[in-house]
């Protein structure tokens, strides 16, 4: 078994200020221990962090033999970050300070099969109305971070997709968003947002990957301590896959893939076409609702749901292991909002077929777990997205 | 459409050595430009270069106005490397001067289903005389680069694998060969050894994949100029995820692998259990052999050679697929002794595939070729493996 190393390609304010989060006070010297940087490079990130008022000293800390070790926290009130997760079935909005706790959720409209011009101003409205509801001022709050599915254009802040209708793909997303709302705004892949999420509340593998289930599937990689990001920001599709070669054709251009499989339009649209299940869930026109409708009753014991849960669960696993031979990562975290309720049936059997199947076994463990609120995750990972754009550009963070 | 950029993340020296390898001779001021490195990382990436032999001026280049630049290239017999790809049927040796060119270049001894005490020693005496009849002296031979099969532990130099017999996994392998070579060795997956030196012939896009193919099919992927490693070194097993999932059972203990669909194994079996193709194209027991002639007689019109050769190019195209979808790369590059004389029907009916299917294809264009001399691909960027290694600890490089 081979050990994971720290996360020491982090960009420097990135790794101080989120192993200060995770560890709630450090000293300088476990500072360094635990990042690798340099005595130099910790000393300027402290000096730069102060003065944006995010780190202040907390007292000392008494060991057994020297001087006492000046202890070092986040002052957590210092900035607020927006995080938002949309897509056409599912958002979620937060509001978390720089201490990564979430001062307010809502859920919020989704995008549906409207146009950004009509989609957009509800989202910015509900947006606002949150940082209100919040009591946090205005002026505290530093941007919005945006997760949504892909392909995207990150650094323009534009989708590359027609979906859900053609008016979305190159509409200026981030700079709409930021005009209406008057903060910055980024957008970052839902599932490697919510990687980033995973990461910001410490304790995950520094290589791991994100299996991401909201109103779609999605993939995100965080290896040695950094997103996979690919040629363009495009990376880890996991939904858009093959997992059965005889499977349906898909709008993105492939066929038998796993959002067509597993996802939960695909399920949705099978516990509609059978001729009774419908009606016994009392199933609608949201897509999401209905696959957790499916969901918990096949968790509660009805034999038609539980099939169609079992199919999303086995598809899911065939793509979890392809994802951990291409990425040999030592963690696989499930987040995303469609996990809720029965996100451990998906794990157990993805850690049965883990254990049985991946390549690299014999090499190294590969754990599978739910992340921590798998419904704010991406949501909460976008939020980390802007506070990582201050501090990789901190001439504009103070 | 975006552009790619250049290697910036690569080792400076090797950066630099690669550069001037492409390009023949440049100038510092196209160096510069090239690599992206400052002034003073330049000048000294150069003196090192110098002292250790390897780079030396070589005049001057007049340009219209201004003093004429002074341009420099390599002294290729500055240092000789050895690359050697070895798998259970098929093993190519190569030895390789700085400046790229392969002085010599043999068939080797396969590992066939041997115990490594069996094997190696035989593999040791044919690379000797290999070096032997090259005559070049051995003080100029620097190391071994051994590309092959995983799951390995690349810095220790071992197999994590009991393929082909139980005595493989864990057997000292780079540190036997050493020691009957007198020579450092390092290891490497051969798919990523193709990469490097795919990389390393220059041409190729930052971000491109390898589907690579002798005995076994594996994957490898340079990615902002750096191979992907993962956690352990052992992503990228194209040749086990799974390309149907009614497929058969594979040793690896996943199912339905692409090696056991598309794989010189699997097109063998399946024609020698054809009731004439295996008499009718006098098929015997090496595998590849029998692979190589299955393929050469479906491009010349045998039906049910066709039909294999179809099949095993139609899984590849569906992996093909989920390569680019996970990694988002730019290129897709063929190489491996398997692709010899029929690789061009892969790349055709991949690019086809990837045309028509890959996620990102409205975002960037996804190019397929072949490698040039596919079947000295990995053996060849094995020697520029070990190349690196002399390059990233210069104190050893002189």
């Amino acid at each position: 078994m081979r050990a994971f190393g720290s996360d020491v390609r982090k960009p420097t304010l990135v790794a101080v200020v989120d192993l200060i989060r995770e560890r709630g006070t450090v000293s300088r010297v476990e500072l360094a221990e635990a990042t690798g940087l340099t005595q130099t490079s910790m000393t300027n990130a402290i000096r730069k962090l102060s003065e944006f008022g995010f780190v202040r000293e907390a007292g000392k800390e008494r060991i057994s033999r020297g001087t006492p070790r000046r202890l070092l926290r986040l002052q957590p009130d210092a900035c607020y970050m927006v995080g938002v997760q949309f897509d056409r079935f599912a958002s979620v909005g937060v509001l978390v300070d720089l201490g990564g706790r979430i001062v307010i959720r809502r859920e919020l409209p989704v995008v549906g099969a409207r146009d950004p011009d009509e989609a957009l101003p509800e989202l910015t409205e509900a947006v606002s109305d949150m940082i209100d509801a919040s009591g946090v001022p205005r002026t505290k709050v530093r941007g919005i971070g945006l997760a949504t599915y892909g392909p995207q254009d990150r650094d323009a802040g534009v989708l590359l997709t027609p979906q859900p209708t053609p008016a979305w793909r190159g509409y200026p997303l981030a700079a709409t968003l930021s005009d209406a709302t008057g903060l910055p705004v980024v957008i970052e892949n839902d599932a490697t947002a919510a990687g980033i999420g995973v990461q910001a509340l410490g304790g995950a593998s520094s290589s791991f990957a994100v299996v991401f289930m909201a109103g779609g599937i999605g993939g995100g990689v965080i290896v040695d301590g950094n997103p996979y990001r690919g040629a363009t920001s495009n990376g880890v599709e996991l939904g858009h896959i093959t997992v059965d070669p005889n499977g349906p054709a898909c709008a993105c251009g492939n066929y038998g893939c796993l959002d067509n499989l597993s996802g939960p339009r695909a399920i949705s649209a099978r516990a509609l076409a059978h001729p009774s299940l419908g009606s016994r869930l009392a199933l609608g026109e949201d897509e999401l609702a209905n696959f957790l409708a499916v969901g918990r009753a096949g968790v509660a014991g009805d034999a038609d749901a539980a099939a169609l849960l079992e199919t999303s669960i086995r598809h899911m696993a065939t793509a979890a292991v392809t994802l951990v031979n291409m990425f040999d990562v030592g963690e696989v975290v499930l987040a995303g909002g469609a996990f809720t309720g029965f996100g451990g049936r998906y794990r157990d059997a993805i850690q049965d077929r883990l254990d049985r199947s991946v390549f690299v076994r014999h090499v190294h463990d590969v754990k599978v777990r739910l992340a921590e609120r798998p419904e704010d995750a991406a949501a909460f990972g976008a939020a980390m997205v802007l506070l990582r754009s201050l501090l990789e550009a901190p001439g504009s963070a103070g």
